[in-house]
């Protein structure tokens, strides 16, 4: 089973490399891009058919390691 | 517009952040994960509503400086 995680920085919380990132496009002439923000994404391989399990399983993982949860949201999908 | 933009390393290119974050999962006694890749996610807003040129310009924005093309592979969405 493939779990899909998408780790991003919560609304209110200052993203500097994303300021860095809109900073070099619109040096490179992309005006038109007024926000970036940054986040990761992972791809998982579980050795596991147990879909209520996996997803129980990923959650845990988020949450102890994959992601900041003070200063992060994340989610993910689960496939095969 | 909103872009959403996915880097990720390609397949036969070695990513040792994912191999210490599946480390620190086994560690954790996460056993059933035997493969984690890390990728970036990033979402642009963009202050333009014609989708074919936004489409072109996301595109030059990852081949220009979201993503080295050498080793990482990018695919975008856009919305709204």
């Amino acid at each position: 089973m493939k779990a899909t995680v998408y780790v991003t920085i919560k609304e209110n919380v200052l993203d500097p490399q994303g300021n860095a990132v809109q900073g070099s496009l619109q040096t490179l002439g992309f005006s038109e891009v007024s926000k970036v923000r940054i986040g990761k994404y992972l791809e998982l391989q579980l050795d596991t058919n147990d879909r209520a399990q996996a997803e129980e399983r990923v959650k845990a993982m988020c949450e102890k390691l994959l992601a900041n949860t003070v200063v992060e949201d994340y989610r993910f999908e689960l496939e095969g």
